[in-house]
């Protein structure tokens, strides 16, 4: 657009005056390989080429990881499968913070766990828990200030990578989205910015209910997110796509119409001219950067 | 919270490496008083001490106003008022960019008005035409650049106020919002951020909505402004109440306990512990700063 808008300066002449993060993000699209592969040695430590071997690589210092089980109604089944898994992958100490109030958000030993961790990992289980429990915490500041100044990884699964944006989509009801207000949105846990990510991309044909959340305000970027995919995220916006399936990008900036702000809600909704992408294992995309330099 | 926690900076310690934006807000609760007071004097063109009034006394240089009736279904109407009242108030040249479709956030006769506006009153209508209209558009980036760098006023009124921040409340019925999911959320144009602005307030009665919004991510500061108040906005959080009514503020931020994440959509959410302030004329407020240093 700067191209067509010679007044407009380029996108990152604005952008220099807010820090990108030094923290990384992995949000992994849901029912990520968690199983060694043929030829895996467990004398030597090593492990099966996945998702979250990347992660347990891409975490620096004492390698100690946070597992947030936060979204998820079975906590301790859920952090289980993770705990083994990073303990065999090498990582240092393994933690567990069960979140089930908002009052947890400041005890002095969840804070504690927050400032030892290397990395931290959000399970699956429903998005909204992470919010409506996170929100507004001095946990979550204090993590978000972490992820702002210190090289630290954050990687979030299903629920937990849906949650790491804002918008965040939520829906108790797993339909199609196609009718104008059959979707949820609020504010996510703001890792990233103007991103909706959604999860099982594929495999429970959201695109949808995806293009409606771009149509109620396009200048959010769709991120969607297949079953074992994942997207690393550097700097804020420089997107590598790992994992066994795809990522699909939809971007709705140069759209050209949406019938949304004219149709009652239970209507199926329109929108014309999205630029989607359809990303698989090693390609990479770069966020928009947004005009928006204060807070 | 810094106070309970002492690893956690002070606010402004963090907000600075952000630039707060040169421009003002104006945020009004709609039904804003147009009608000369008792003791106008048309010779001296002086006008009722009103909101509107206040507005063409904040906006600098050759005091040219943009009026925006995108929101509106009928914008010729919506306009109307305006142009006439700003004239009569001492704007100097007063300009209506009525825009319908997309494509007329690139055309090069809209960015040039943007550009010549030192002032911008956006109309009453429907929000979702707002964002769904301007959302990602060059001419909404340009008045964003201009709104961080620039001394201009933006002002809306209604749904013009209530697309001012994010996250923004878009809902075709106007019912309680009691009931889960009974509203609808998403990305407004963001001059604020993580504030939610409702509307109509206390004649509508809204405030179980905004608490609703609030609940599925307690980040939010909620302002409900009733008709006839607004908030003019400094540095992108410095508060200042005017007009006849009261402003409604909703801090979420240390609430102890929601449902919202345990119930199914359609039954009645709580919330605990929610902080109140109503604010009248000449009362102040600071927006809390979130510590979210990038974008």
């Amino acid at each position: 657009m700067p191209a067509r808008k010679p007044k407009m300066p380029a996108p990152n002449e604005t952008a220099t005056t807010c820090l990108p993060p030094k923290g990384v993000l992995i949000a992994i699209g849901g029912h990520e390989d968690k199983a060694p592969r043929p030829g895996y040695d467990e004398e030597a430590n090593s492990a099966p080429d996945s998702i979250l071997r990347r992660f347990v690589d891409e975490v620096k210092g004492n390698k100690n990881i946070l597992v947030l089980p936060i979204a998820s109604e079975e906590p301790e089944e859920a952090a289980k499968d993770y705990v083994d898994l990073f303990t065999s992958l090498g990582a240092g100490r393994v933690e567990v913070f069960d979140m089930q109030s908002r009052q947890q958000g400041q005890e002095d030993e969840s804070l504690r766990q927050l400032e030892e961790a290397d990395g931290f990992m959000f399970t699956g289980g429903d998005q909204l828990r992470l919010t409506a429990l996170l929100g507004g915490t001095p946990w979550l500041k204090r993590l978000k200030e972490r992820f702002t100044h210190d090289e630290i990884v954050i990687a979030g699964t299903s629920a937990g990578a849906a949650a790491m944006s804002t918008p965040m989509i939520y829906q108790g009801r797993n339909n199609q989205g196609m009718l104008k207000d059959e979707i949820h949105i609020t504010t996510g846990l703001q890792f990233m910015h103007d991103v909706a990510i959604d999860t099982h991309f594929v495999a429970r044909g959201r695109i949808i209910r995806m293009a409606q959340i771009i149509a109620t305000n396009p200048c959010c970027i769709g991120l969607g997110l297949e079953e074992d995919t994942a997207v690393v995220v550097r700097d804020g916006r420089e997107l590598e796509v790992i994992g066994t399936g795809v990522v699909t990008v939809l971007d709705g900036q140069d759209c050209t119409d949406t019938n949304i702000h004219r149709i009652p809600a239970g209507e199926p909704f329109t929108i014309r001219d999205l630029k989607m992408h359809i990303l698989s294992c090693g390609e990479r995309y770069t966020l928009p950067v947004q005009e928006e330099l204060h807070r």
